[in-house]
């Protein structure tokens, strides 16, 4: 039985983390941190959790945590991480971190769209941990940075066609939509229900979200050269799920069912990727709860456009089902242990 | 192993089980069916169940049925239930019947609210399934009668009131909304998406739900004297979930805090029924996707009244959900076998 | 043409005057004030009002205010009306009170349910302004308490009934719920998109809502005595809609018909009263964006109690649209004016 | 004064005309026609118009309709429409016809992409109604094709670009989102409440959709020379609104600011197009109920792309309302007229 940490665990990813670990049979919850809420019943925070986990929030106090666990998963903001992530990796703990800050392999990159990072030498102990292009590393790592949201769908959707050489690297577009988790649990007027409710809009637009150097940085160890792509994220009214329709250019001609095969084929065994039968694109609405990356693929005949979308319920796939599947993975443990469920529908 | 029919696989209650039993280690689904999809894989129906059940469905063909497993779910419209159910049980099946069919003990009863019963013969060897009520008689039966979404939130909701004589039973008043799976899969035009969405208003207004004569059978005998209740039920703009405010005058002076002690006491070790503390209410978004109903019970100083408020997923505690906790029992199984999954939340 | 000055105006009832008021023929908007924005243009705050309403937010000065505008709506949280309402008075300017301060005539029922009154002297000039109750009143006053959402429903849904003396005082239970922005604009984690969506929950359960002593005062002076009534209100997942169930018992046999009939006469000739057919019940989305209050009325043969379901706009019969009537009103314009729009379906 | 017939009134346009045009001074609707509902009151099916217009539904006879009105608005699906129009037509009457049966040039594309078309020869004297571009030739029309939803928003967006030969033909790609108001009032499964809710998905991927015909023969006439582009629709759980993220790369260096001053020197007086400031992106919820499009321009100096981003409702922008524009013009009535309704936020 692995002694489990959850640090930060008062957020949307924290909560999603306790859910899947209540049914893990090799887990055990026993910290819980939360600087708001430190004190309280983590139960009385999210009331879904009651009698089932009701274990006590505590501040964040590295030390004292990594005495009492085996595996620590860090669910905070990005700098936080990097704050208490090195302690936990003295006293000798796996760490998989949720934020953003062991995900580039680049300080440089890092202090570009983020800020000066504090432990860079750790960056190339971490592994970027995407199992099904990785899993070899993930196996051997002690720190992963588990893969933002979008990035999972889009990394997960172009591998194939980037480790086939298939498409002009230039004309990659990701067009994204998150479900509203994506945003966090911050109490910001934009995102009160009656803000988002009943409306779809584009943001960050232009090339300027935080999650394209990740994306570009993955893409480009597919390819093998340098990748640049642009990236619009959308926000849609509902509270999981990303969908990412990501256009590219044929460098010569294909068929759909051609590249249907060629993705069966890339992720033939993988037991989270669902690639659909030609004709069939997905939807969020078949992968939320699950830890399913559920794919599609359609050529457009009249332009020659190669249309790929993949569809990831981004607390899960995204986020924290990611997580538990990098940490079972981490620690010898069965790699679908704890995340065999079903999309819950409606 | 237990081999499972599921007799009405292609509404909500049917992928609902699917996604319980696929999540159940002693439960294997062999059998599935729907009149519409006969032919087709379910995963094509629903695809949330992709690469995890892809079974054909089936037309229903009740001998051939039971010849291949040990339980049967019937998860049809009312009527359709009891033109099949016989059978399964002449072959000696175990079955669960998440109609209305068997519900009602009076044929009488059933006649005036649905239409005339076609093995009446039955309904005195049908138990009604609600096992934190009746959990020994479950035991023992090969046919239950899977109790209705409403009727659950509410029965739960009053069981500690009446059984300790505490409420004037003339007084109880029950205001209930539910989310839209309630509805069903039906291709109406009232249950498009656009018709329900943004607005929130009542319906079988006025004494004439058919849930209502269930509801007062389960409270009366509860009560010991026959029960009439005034039953309001609404429609909410969401997926999942049922809520009821149940208000009621107490036949003395009372203490919120003497009923959540009443409360706790009389659901004490029920693996699925959760007490709120004092001051706390329940919200359908607190049990989404799990078995729990939550209950709070809560004083109105000023008039006197008691005012109840019980939660539950519809699709869970409220159909699905209670019928594999009925089918554990009915099976000696282990009672909360495959539902002990946390509420997805958000 | 009128000035109008909107003091608060950067939460949803201020957006909503704007909205309003921008299609009627006699007012002009000339001052807009918020603390938080105040020197953004209110376009800035809501790009709804781009190209159209393109004013600047000041800050609250109200005798520099006054001296620019004819009429002033105070679209303020409780308290921060009752510091500036005064002076528009003094500086003879038409007031309309959005928020609760002037809304009961009894400054130790005010201090009992919010805090200590500023002016108590003013309440007895404060005209509480439902107007199908008490147009002569509104036409003359000079001050205008708008009255609370929830009330306005239950009061136009209890006015024929009570008026009438056909029920029993004591058995007045409502049940209501609402659409959420009736929260408010304020940054909090409950109202989150995601806290909130999916889910439908009571609060303020057991006689604790502040618009109780507002339903009471204004149900007592219609029945011509005290009356104490249960109150629950509920959140649900949509933006604008309140809807009230009202249960009552009647003090002799009574039948549905007739009971339209005396609702249906009791609002003859009122332009925003729609009293449904027999047999019909209101939905919030019949009313939305619209000034309307729609009732239907259920008697329940079964228990004898008297059902009455109103509906309204919630920021609109239940906030900005009923202050645009009482203005008119105040002004001597037609009451309709600018009111006269349709619900927005879907 | 106008008299109006609605053909086809019982789909979302149909009500949406009712909507706007009972707030237009000019107008007086007195026929509406529907099928399935002829003899009941229209306020009988949706009654959101109850006490405002409850004129008696009838079945389309288009002889006898002719006689009674000035214009007729034909909301039927295609091919009903163009069963209708030439008899209308034949009796002077001016006709905006919602469906898109008069949209595109030639018969030999319509036959592609729909079927045979009954009346070719009518096509040379529709008027594809888009004010901004058309407004002469919509003044001198007696036919006018009003545009469909999706091209609306993506032929405004994209008109000053291509009018000003600013970017590659070839680069086009237009990824769009509806509302569900968008598929219709239809009794179907795929839009019932439960299967749209929660969830975001892609449908007719890969150049299949109906709308690219119209939105390439538009664009064409723009540009001046063949056109094809990229086209994925989306659906969103929403009710109201389309937004199109489009993208293209341009011939020449561009600077963000420059473009924004191309759009609004484009789009200068005109009165429903609002060209947002630099930095700043649309959101279908600042239109929502309006007649506007709003258009955010930026430039992704990392890839070099344009990205246009518009926002409409759908069913005003998108149909009724720009119906309603177009009908002004067509009828020597101010443009504006009717139609200067703000957008209902939230």
């Amino acid at each position: 039985m692995l002694k489990v940490a959850i640090v930060g665990a008062s957020g949307y990813t924290g909560v999603e983390l306790l859910r899947i670990l209540h049914a893990h049979p090799e887990v055990a919850v026993t910290v819980v941190t939360s600087e708001q809420n430190a004190g309280r019943p983590i139960s009385d925070v999210f009331p879904t959790l009651r009698n089932r986990c009701d274990i006590t929030l505590e501040n964040v106090e590295p030390v004292s945590i990594a005495e009492r666990v085996d595996v620590v998963f860090t669910a905070l903001p990005h700098k936080a991480a990097m704050e208490v992530v090195p302690t936990f990796l003295k006293m000798g703990k796996d760490v998989v971190d949720l934020s953003a800050d062991y995900r580039l392999r680049d300080a440089e990159v890092y202090g570009r769209w983020y800020e000066k990072h504090m432990n860079p030498e750790l960056l190339a102990k971490a592994v970027y941990g995407i199992p099904e292009l990785r899993r070899a590393k993930i196996c051997e790592a002690s720190l992963i940075a588990n893969p933002g949201c979008y990035p999972t769908s889009v990394i997960l959707g172009l591998a194939p066609l980037l480790k086939g050489k298939m498409i002009d690297p230039k004309s990659i577009i990701v067009d994204s939509a998150s479900g509203v988790t994506g945003a966090g649990r911050g109490a910001k007027v934009d995102n009160l229900y009656c803000e988002v409710n009943e409306g779809f809009k584009a943001y960050g637009v232009g090339g300027v979200h935080r999650h394209i150097p990740e994306i570009e940085q993955e893409l480009s160890l597919l390819a093998g050269n340098d990748i640049t792509i642009s990236f619009t994220p959308h926000l849609v009214p509902m509270d999981r799920g990303i969908l990412s329709t990501i256009y590219s250019m044929p460098l010569g001609k294909v068929k759909a069912s051609e590249l249907v095969t060629l993705y069966q084929e890339f992720y033939d065994g993988e037991p989270f990727v669902r690639v659909l039968p030609e004709g069939r694109v997905p939807s969020t609405a078949n992968v939320r709860g699950s830890n399913f990356c559920d794919i599609g693929v359609v050529v457009d005949e009249r332009t020659g456009r190669i249309i790929v979308i993949s569809a990831i319920d981004n607390l899960v796939k995204g986020a924290s089902g990611q997580a538990v599947q990098n940490m079972n993975l981490m620690c010898g443990l069965p790699e679908t242990l704890g995340l065999d469920i079903l999309p819950v529908f409606p």
